[in-house]
């Protein structure tokens, strides 16, 4: 139930600092004696190897880590720790960094679940940045940082644990009992319905993205799925 | 009125898609031929100078500008066209990026507007796709893209136009006349108040971040200010 990082360069870093924020249990993998002692000196399990090996990646525990995220120097790296780590276990989670937008599709190709490309996501951020300031400004405080006001959260219903599905989000009372929002449902066929009603009904399978304090989204995990409710892993404290 | 983007880099021509895409005018600066030639190919205003010098930014019109986004391959020279920029048109918005952390801090004090530094941004995107994958989908939706579903956008409150100020949301009443939802509210002295109830007050100079399809947003944007509704720059069409 771990996670593992793949790089510890600057990206690397910074995915370890979220990580770390959050509570995540995480290995990272360097080639570098150095980069490896620093991600030590942070506190952090850390091991030296070359992460497209099978070899490394099976020390690190690959077959039962949840999710893999490769940022090493080169892109074909990457795509090689992809295809690797999918090998060994076909069940986990693959994020990967591309440099270009040929990488980005052949990371896809390759079974990364998400690739994301600095140099993309640098320009959407800057533009949007320019043009909506206030938006991103939102967004930025929401998505990530340690001492955030309010979160995003996504919750999965699942009907075994779940009271409310088949109810109308109007009969489940989930903001004025919680006072979080639900910004969106995304159903199991990969439908979105934004700023779902009164009138919507919870179906099996729905993913909730929801919005709201620390101890909002707390109590929605909590009546959302009370059986299961320690699942929840963010925020960790407070 | 137009946007300066200093850069046609991998970052710039990102940046240079998404105002295009949104109808935004814009000029590009670069200092390499093949750079300008580039850009012009693409359809978009392309002029070749150095955007450090007064010189060439005067001739893109900073003073009429509303915003520059520096995006050139150097931290010093982004920083150095910011100073430039705010020197020649006070009121303008910078935009700038940067490689470091350090050079994120001197920009900022530099006097630009925002910051984006992509492996810190990148590194945040990937611990956010490892962690919380359908949040990501949802937000990377609503924020980019041409064929987007849902939006996102800010509203700024004029108390000489808008009918609701010193209102509550109750009475203004503003979800069910148009669908859109509001996230938060803004208020003038930077306090920012996470999805407000029906008994939140609008305040003169608060903003408004709402979310909604592009109908919703223009139909929020007509009862929130009647008289200058014309001022929604996006969605451009639909
Ligand atoms: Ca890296
Ligand atoms: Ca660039």
């Amino acid at each position: 139930e771990h996670y593992i990082i793949c790089g510890f360069s600057r990206t690397g870093r910074q995915i370890a600092k979220e990580f770390w924020a959050e509570g995540v249990p995480f290995v990272v993998i360097d080639s570098e004696v150095e980069s490896v002692q620093k991600a030590q000196g942070e506190g952090y399990m850390a091991y030296q190897g070359d992460a497209t090996l099978d070899d490394t990646l099976l020390r690190v525990g690959i077959e039962r880590a949840i999710c893999i995220v490769a940022a090493l120097p080169s892109d074909a790296e990457n795509l090689y720790t992809v295809l690797s780590a999918k090998t060994l276990n076909p069940a986990i989670r693959a994020i990967a960094r591309a440099s270009t937008e040929e990488a980005l599709q052949k990371l896809q190709r390759g079974g990364a679940d998400a690739v994301i490309s600095p140099y993309i996501t640098g320009g959407k951020r800057m533009a949007a940045a320019a043009l909506r300031p206030q938006v991103m400004d939102f967004v930025d405080g929401i998505l990530t940082g340690a001492d955030r006001q309010l979160y995003m959260e996504e919750f999965l219903l699942d009907p075994a644990f779940c009271p409310f599905v088949g109810q109308t989000l109007q009969k489940a009372k989930l903001r004025s009992q919680t006072g979080g929002l639900i910004l969106a449902i995304r159903r199991i066929d990969g439908n979105l319905i934004g700023g779902p009603t009164g009138e919507t009904v919870l179906m099996p399978g729905d993913t909730l993205i929801c919005m709201g304090t620390a101890e909002q989204l707390r109590s929605l995990n909590q009546i959302l799925g009370p059986i299961r409710s320690q699942k929840l892993r963010k925020p960790k404290s407070s």
